[in-house]
This record gives C-alpha cells, structure tokens and sequence, in this order.
C-alpha cells in the first residue's frame, strides 16, 4: 500500500465525462489499497474565460483580485470530483488551497510555496478518505489567495507529495509518457520508462514541454519519484527519478529535444576588451528580453563576434537594441536571423560516453547540415542550424544513436 | 459621514457593464465622505450554472461539497468589482466569507451566522478602502465553506451592517422600494417611504418578495435601519425602521400582500374532542407540507370543521394524507379548493385604529366578495376568498383605505 499523489490537468478535467473518468482512476487505485491524493487545475477554457472577463474591466487588473477570481476555477473542480468519487461510494473531501494551507508568499499570480500543513489530510487519509486538492493556488500569511502561475499544479501536486512523503507522484497529462524526441517528428520515437531529474529539465527547456520545469526541479530538490502518465490511456508512463536509480549502463543519451521558435543575432567586430559582453546582454535583458544560447568567438584582429538567440517574436525589439549597442561600442554590424532552429541531445549517460558531440557532428555532416552555433553544458549538447533542415537533423541524431531501441 | 453597507443582487452584477455601474454608484458614494462595505451576490445565472453541473454528476451532492463550488460565484463578482473600483482610482479589496471570518454553523448550504469579524474591516475602512465582502458565504469553526441558502447575500449584508453597527444597510434591487401593493395589480399602488419590519415582515410573507424574511427579521433584532433601493434609477427607496421612528399618526394600514398559489382543504363534521387539531395536522406536517392558514369552527352538533391551506402544488398531497386521516377520526368528509387566493391588509396603525377589520369587510362586501376564511393577528388582517375577485378585492381595500394618498 503506497501514498499517491495524482495531477489531473486541465483537458482531463474538461467535462462532466471526464471528471467521471478521473473519479474511476482513482477508485481503481483506492480498490488497490493506496491512499490517494488528488490535485487538480480548472476544466479547461475556464481560466482563459475568467480571465476574459477581468480583461473586460481592466488592462492591468491589480494582482491580488486576479488571484481571487481565477482561484475559482480549480475551486470548481475540487467540489465537482468529490462529488463523483462520493457517487461511487468513496469518501473525499476537498480543499482550497487555503484550506489545506498551503502557505506561500505574497507575490500575486507567481507566488512561491513556502510550507504545507499536511496534519489534515494525513488525518482524512487515515479515514479512509480521498483527498482532493486545487492545485496553483495558496494562501500568505495574511490570509491573501495566491496564486503559482501557469502550470502552477504541477507544482501543488509535487509540493504537496514531499510535505506527505509521498511514494510517487502521478502527473496525468494528454500524451503517455516522456519520449525520445517528438513522436510527429521521428516516427520511431520511444516512450521512456525512467528519465532523471537533470535529463527532464533538459528536454523540458527545450522544447518537450510536458511538465512545468519549476515542478521538475522541487521534484529533484525533494526526491519525490514524479511519473508523467496518460489521463487517457493506461500505461506505465515515464518515471522521472534520480540518476542513482537509473541503471549504470544508460546509453549516452535520452532525448532529442528541439525549438523552431528561435531567431539569432550577431554583434560583428566589437573592440575585445573586458566587460564587453555585458555591455551588449546589459540593455537586451534589461528591456526583459530572454535570452537563450550565447556565444562569443574572438577573432585574430583583436575584434569579437558576439551572438545569442532570443524567441522570434522579440527579434525586432533586440535588433533596436542591438543596433544601439554596437553604435556606442563601435562595432562593424549586427547581423540577425530567423531561419534558425536548436537542436539538443541530452543525457547523463553522455559524461561516461566519451565522443558523444564527435558522433553527433558526424551525423549531422553526414546528412550535410550545417552547424552554425555549438554549446554544450554537462548533460546536453546543442546546435543551432538552418531550420529546414530540423526534423532532417534531428531524425539523423535518433537513428545515429540507436534511441528506437530500448 | 455615514458607514453604509450596499448589497447588490444577482441581476445588478450579472454583466461587466453592470459591474462597472456598480463600481459607479459606490464612487458616487465615496466622494460624498461615506465609508463603504458592499456585499455581493454571484452574476445572474453563475449559481444555476453550478448547480447544474453538479446535478450531472449526482441527483444528491453532497452538501459539502456544494458549498464549496457554489461559493465561487460571489468569490468571482467581488474580484470584478475591485478591479472595476480600482479602475475608477478607487482603493478597495475584496472578501470571502472566510476571509472576512463570517462564523456560521455547519449546516451546509442552510448555514445560519453565529459571528463576524469586523476588525479587519475596519482596519481597510479606516485606509480609505471601499471593502468588497462576498455575499451568501461563510465558514465553520473547521474552515469548511458554508452557504446560507438562496437569498443569504441579503442576510449576510444585515449581519454585516449588524456587526459594524453601520448607519445604514442598502438592498440594491430592480425595484425602487416597497410599495402599499402590486403596481401590477393596482394603478395607483404608491412607493412608501417608510415602512416598519413587522409589517414588512408581514408584507414579505404574504407574497411581495423583495427581500428575504431571515434578512429582515435579523435586522428587526439588531436594529439596523434598512433601505430597499433600486439599482438601475436613482431614488431614495423605502426605509424599514422601527415603529418609534415611524410617525405617531401612521395610516391605520400600510400596503396589501396577496397570494393566488394556495389551496384549501376542510375535513368536516370531525368528532370535537381535545387534541383533534394535532391528529389532523400531524400526519400534513411530518409529511413536509406546509400549512399557512388554520381556521376551526365548532358547530353546535358536537363536531367541528377544520380548514386550512396549503400552496397548491402540494394539494393533492395534502389531500390524499387528510382523507386518510378523515377515516381515522370518523370525520364525514373531505373538501377540497384550488380556486382561492388570499388577501391581507397590513399595518402596524391597526393597532390603534379601531375598526379596520369591520371597514375591510365592507369593503369587499360593497363589491360583493365573499369572505371563506379570516385569520387576524396584531397588524395584519387576512381573507381567503375566490381567486376570481382577487384584484377586485386589492383594489377595492386599496382606494378604501385611502393608500394612493401619502
């Protein structure tokens, strides 16, 4: 008999239907003999609708009442599946996010959790009952409702297993588990069985975006075993554990992850002398535009080539800026790019394997792309490369390290 | 400078434009120096919504949990109208039931209000805050969310209004206040002034519904002026006070309440012994049929009639139980009536103004009404008759007791 929590998102909560579905899942587990703990997000559509309304009134709505009103939403929720599991004959109950206290600071819309109170529910477990939690919402000290943030349940539902000591947190989403690389993009991607913490973050910021990367890393923080599973279909799903417990011989790498959405530009002959770089990253993230891959490269001339990507749709603000920039330090050009895309193979395996990048450059010339920028970081090696050749390089790398098979 | 305490119901949020006249009328309200504590209902349909959602999933939810998602749809109107004020430059912040600590028992959905803590109030009040409370709603010592049960927004201004001792508790309604009877029914119906809480207690019961009973006897007992006004007009409404403040030379009535939806039934020839009254009633009540007027006449044969009404959709019920108990009693029949309504003149005057009740039956004598039952009490006379003269009737005693004149 094992302590579960259990996420359901949005979609698995869309309808009446659904909410019956989740009600069934979980007597199965309770017919097992575990105890449940269930969190829930708002059925879907309703927060985009809640927000509709608040937009109605106010460009800015204040942040404190934005959180009263779209804490509604998995409040909705909660009462709804209750309700189904006790028209099955369980016992549950539900809670606010206040009423479990899950306390957390003051900052409205992206509050932090900061303790749970976990005596109520240990205290209805031990009656036998399920208890059903509204994810992405708390309380401060003050009795304020905060909110976590888009994707904030995931959040709750892992915050709430480390407070519970939980044997596994379940997170139930619309695909079946975490896979090699896109499935639409490779037909022979794999589903995993196991992934570590530190390889998920990896995928999880580039690209195969399944979890909330703020719930992967508490997860990690915590060691609370996280399972990424399917609402829909039954299945094993992908365990996302820590790198003891994945086998010594994991191959060098996971996943392949990928993002078209990208775009690059290049601050050409900047003076090379101490400071420069963030005297160029300086205004860019100061007009909070994210920046993602950096490189810098010196040239013989005592000159450098700087470049960085950001997200598309801020190429045209960074360019002004950029532009700025290379006026006031007395560069040659700037030179973006949108036709870009980034390419990663991520894995733990890779700090046992030695030549992991010379194979993953060879794959890629061997279908004749070319590699425009390189980074690298423990795990994860990245390449950014002409878009139209993405699903080319990134099917090259899955059969070049053999990720079909197990 | 006053402390006022405005609700506004269902239809007077139920739309972002309404919301914002709303947000108008509280501003209009600050600028003259007044302190303000508005209480709202959820928009119009929000509740009807949940319940139906609900009623998908089970025929009997779970009071608890009702609680808990019918809660939501004031939670949602209190965080629009503070943005909406917000908007408007005004400082406000909004409420829960358990925010505000409005203490009730735990009878969900039917809760009753055991306390309120106003010192958070207060504290906002004397920042120059308008304070946004969520009407209907409340929480148990335990922290469950309660509902006081359709209509309990009203109750939970008074009690509100009670607990600040505010000068003034507002009903924002789509009427502009009460009136001496249905304008519907009587052309020349008038709008009072001002009117006591017994008779308005007597006028509510008797069918003019503009406000809930509970909220008007809570606020006869914790002496909280109440003014019913209109939402959408501006208008000073009708204050409902206590008899002192209401003049010495008070009209002998106030207004006339009609009802069409009752029915009557009389078991007759009923042997007249002790505790006969009870054997009758008894098997009506314990079977949830509500009695509104009991009338018994002894006849000179040793038996008696007895005759009482019952709201008509509960006839056949009603009647089925009494033939029952006919047989039971040895009583000689059963006769029953669906076409009755009835008809009452209120007004604390009465008390000192003798012959009302013979000038109401001339009255309806003079237009040849005939009169089936009468039930008196201290301010208010009532009159079953023929549901075909009733507006004959309302008119009648309308311009006989002079009520079109101030």
């Amino acid at each position: 008999m094992s302590l579960i929590v259990q996420k359901f998102g949005g979609t698995s909560v869309g309808s009446i239907e659904r909410i019956q579905a989740v009600a069934d899942k979980v007597a199965k587990f309770r017919a097992d003999g575990h105890d449940i703990v269930v969190v829930l997000s708002a059925m879907s559509g309703e927060t985009n609708r809640l927000l509709a309304l608040a937009a109605e009134i106010s460009e800015q709505p204040t942040p404190r009442e934005m959180d009263v009103l779209v804490s509604t939403g998995e409040q909705v929720t909660i009462a709804l599946l209750s309700m189904a599991l006790h028209e099955k004959g369980l016992d549950a109950k539900s809670y606010t996010g206040s009423q479990v206290r899950i306390l957390t600071d003051s900052s409205h819309t992206k509050a932090r959790i900061k303790s749970i109170d976990e005596q109520r529910m240990r205290d209805d477990l031990s009656l036998g009952r399920v208890v059903v939690v509204a994810g992405f919402q708390g309380t401060d000290e003050d009795g304020n409702i905060t909110t976590l943030g888009r994707g904030g349940s995931d959040t709750s539902a892992v915050a709430l297993a480390a407070a519970l000591k939980a044997d596994e947190c379940q997170i139930y989403t619309d695909v079946d588990g975490v896979y090699t690389t896109d499935p639409r993009v490779v037909d022979g991607a794999r589903r995993l069985d196991k992934i570590t913490f530190e390889e998920m973050l990896e995928m999880a910021s580039l690209g195969s975006k399944i979890l909330q990367i703020r719930s992967v890393e508490f997860a990690g923080k915590y060691k609370v075993p996280l399972r990424v599973l399917s609402s829909f279909e039954d299945g094993p799903g992908t365990l996302i554990t820590i790198e003891d417990e994945v086998a010594m011989e994991a191959p060098a790498i996971s996943g392949i992850a990928f993002t078209r959405d990208e775009a690059k530009l290049t601050i050409v002959g900047v003076p090379d002398t101490p400071g420069v770089a963030s005297k160029i990253l300086g205004p860019v993230s100061a007009a909070n535009v994210e920046v993602d891959v950096i490189v810098q490269n010196t040239t013989e001339d005592g000159t450098t080539d700087f470049t960085f990507t950001v997200n598309r749709s801020e190429l045209n603000k960074a360019g002004a800026i950029l532009r700025q920039v290379a006026g006031d330090l007395g560069a040659r050009e700037v030179i973006t790019d949108d036709n870009i895309c980034k390419v990663s193979i991520v894995g733990v395996g890779m700090r046992s394997h030695a030549g992991v990048a010379s194979k993953m450059f060879a794959a890629l010339a061997d279908v004749g792309v070319n590699i425009q920028l390189i980074t690298t970081s423990e795990i994860k090696i990245s390449v950014v490369i002409d878009e139209k050749f993405m699903e080319l390089a990134v099917r090259s790398l899955h059969s070049a390290f053999e990720l079909e098979q197990a």
